[in-house]
């Protein structure tokens, strides 16, 4: 029988401890409990509905209407073996997720590891780099080993330990530095605020001789990972201008660095691909994946690597000296495949590729707002960046982005049944990032609330 | 359709990368598949079935029995919500189990944060160790700030790196080093090879001792955590003597240090009491679980934490700043909630408190042969340490111990039908941790096996 909503508030404010949240802030106000999810759309506890363009966190791919479906799956494969796991054995499911990952994935990138979530991915990523080159033969004193990463400036790839090292945000590692060594940030794609007359190729120029200058002054016989994803989540869409990713894969090649492709958040069709790093043809040793693997019907995660990647562990003796015990676990599995049979069947991926370009112009009718000074993206991954003079670039203070974020907009577009993120990590921005199954209905719902929603912010902050 | 069996080979060879797996072994030899489980039983793609001694890995509370049940707990909750965030969202599930979950932790330990699984649980217990300092006020500069973490030699904590920096075992550390700083470890409680002469209070107080001459060497005001298992799983099932828990409990608050218990394998029942800190009376401030939680029906972990650590984070503008998209996933504590349910339907946790000393009676048995020199454990979790010499608890060499166990026990035990762990990550033993579920007859059929097996052993290495 389910708890009536009063007892939930109660019980919610007593026990449970919310994510990146403000705990305290529920002492008086009712915690938001969202009960209910079809499609693109969310309901909570009170019955009011919202249009989720945020897909959870950047997740549910497919949206929320499957779980019909997905559960039957879930159900069957319980019913025959509810776990069991990787640890020096296979099961069905395991084994046909691996192959399927395998065959979407572009070029040799064949081999999968199974995890739990983005950070373990990516955390399974550092490992793998680490361990690589010294299973390739070199022995060498651990003062002198590859063990550094690198990955780009406000880049968020996780909060575990290892990941949150690696993640470029100063104010997500501070709280709980000393972390793992040693991690350099370089410079990411973000053009918005580049003098007006650099061109596109001499930004790319800049941008590889900041990576390459990293790698000199880190020593590049000590480096063993560049961690970066196709498109930059945190800071807003940030995609890459042209002849970049040739360009780190040139640079990767030279010195001998293992190239890690995050795609927690671009793999499995985000981009209009099944993976950022075939839309930009990047060809990384290595990518992590998580959320859209199985829309986040369940927690699983995945590293994929290439053969060559592979080869040094293929000797007799030699093993990969991780793991953890929900790795392949048999239902995240059937759950994952299951997600992935309804994207090809409902042809999600080419949906958001035929349709990009229109939700893009969509978005763009928002320039016309004093405020929104940027949109950018791509796929069905955009944010608008946020400005005080659209004349001058001329971003909000702090003070302003407290007021302006936190104070006004979330409120206004939870009241408006929108939910969008609103971002400071970098500039500020609002990302809309929706199911994948949205269509011109739904665009045209969140462009309509953020235009309202918008102008009304723009009219504050004047 | 399923894939059939000799294709799924092939997958598994050319596709999935298991965890702790000489992936080379397999280049001749057939990788094991799992394709079903029933009660304590699994059975593989060959049709032979096999007695699951160690519940996955310490982990299956409930067998594998349950499927049905809780894969229909599964679908309905897809139907309504399968997916949504803890991010400064609730939803019924979540609230209902940290509701459930602090209900059956002992003491004011009222606050629960959902994450996926064991080693994001221990990562988020540091995390949290180290805010919390912070949080209270203590605004120090980095450089002496609480940071350190104090854990035990040989105990296995997890592997993300935060993790596997607490994690007491080389072997598992050192291919990735460096790692977090600072982590030191103490002795563990293995008695077994201490002086004949040494009293229980003489053993408790040396091992007192080390603790506290840890914390003053390090500097206590730079220490934030120790962080131990009820009883340690890595090194063969090492209970605490008599007074252990109460001095760690002391010394902690002498120095001012948050004391939590890693219950990741001990949670939910498996030493007789739903946590071990029940069992001991350890009082930790911090839980960590996983596994049992869901007997890992679902990848699921919760830190559980007092009312005194939630208490600087309730402060209005205070915030744990830590998360993972997939933290109080609402399937996933579905999942839990119906396995709680069972647990205490079925008096699971009343079971192993009742039958525990028949098991260990049994188990006891096997003290007849040369080689079992002395078995050791609680409630349904046990180890046997091997030797060569049981007069003078003389242990074997490390090329004995990679005939005997990997080259002997693990094929022939494996062979006769039985899965436990042979494992030398400290003095070689044979570790038996069943499902909760097993009867009579299920532990007599492990003592048996054992006993022929290890009979076998003993005749080899004379």
């Amino acid at each position: 029988m389910p708890t009536p909503a009063r007892d939930l508030q109660q019980l919610a404010r007593d026990h449970l401890w919310m994510h990146f949240t403000r705990m305290g802030g529920y002492a008086a106000a009712d915690v938001p409990i969202i009960v209910r999810g079809d499609g693109c759309y969310l309901e909570d506890a009170n019955g009011k509905r919202y249009l989720d363009a945020l897909a959870g966190l950047f997740s549910v791919n497919i949206g929320y209407g499957y779980g019909e479906e997905i559960g039957r799956a879930a159900l069957e494969q319980m019913r025959e073996l509810p776990f069991y796991t990787n640890w020096s054995y296979a099961h069905p499911k395991a084994i046909e997720l691996a192959a399927e990952v395998a065959s979407l994935a572009p070029g040799d990138l064949n081999r999968v590891f199974f995890v739990s979530g983005g950070s373990e991915a990516v955390e399974s990523a550092w490992k793998l780099a680490r361990q690589y080159y010294a299973a390739r033969g070199e022995k060498r004193p651990p003062s002198s080993r590859r063990y550094k990463a690198i990955a780009r400036h406000i880049a968020y790839h996780g909060t575990t330990m290892g990941a949150l090292s690696i993640n470029g945000i100063p104010a997500l590692r501070t709280p709980f530095e000393p972390l793992v060594p040693e991690v350099r940030h370089v410079r990411n794609t973000n053009r918005y605020h580049r003098p007006a007359g650099e061109s596109e190729a001499e930004f790319t120029q800049l941008l590889l001789d900041d990576l390459e200058q990293a790698i000199v002054s880190m020593g590049p016989e000590t480096v063993c990972l560049v961690h970066m994803e196709p498109v930059q989540n945190a800071g807003g869409c940030l995609t890459p201008p042209a002849g970049y990713w040739q360009g780190v894969r040139a640079v990767c090649d030279r010195y001998d660095i293992l190239l890690s492709a995050d795609e927690v958040i671009t793999g499995f069709g985000r981009l209009g691909a099944w993976f950022g790093s075939e839309r930009y043809d990047i060809r990384p040793d290595i990518i992590t994946s998580a959320k859209g693997l199985s829309s986040s019907y369940g927690p699983i995660g995945a590293v994929i690597a290439t053969d060559r990647v592979m080869e040094p562990f293929l000797d007799s003796t030699s093993m990969y000296a991780h793991g953890v015990t929900f790795g392949g676990h048999p239902v995240m599995c059937a759950i994952a495949l299951k997600n992935i049979e309804i994207m090809k069947r409902e042809r999600i991926v080419e949906h958001v590729r035929d349709t990009q370009d229109v939700f893009r112009a969509k978005l763009e009718t928002l320039l016309d707002l004093d405020i929104v000074g940027d949109v950018r993206g791509t796929g069905f991954f955009y944010a608008l960046e946020l400005v005080k003079d659209k004349e001058k670039r001329e971003t909000f203070d702090d003070d302003e982005c407290e007021s302006l974020l936190r104070g006004f907009l979330s409120n206004a577009l939870f009241d408006a049944g929108l939910i969008c993120r609103q971002d400071d990590r970098g500039d500020p921005v609002v990302q809309i990032s929706p199911p994948l199954v949205a269509g011109e209905r739904e665009m045209d719902e969140i462009v309509g609330i953020l235009g309202e929603v918008l102008a009304e912010a723009s009219r504050l902050m004047r």
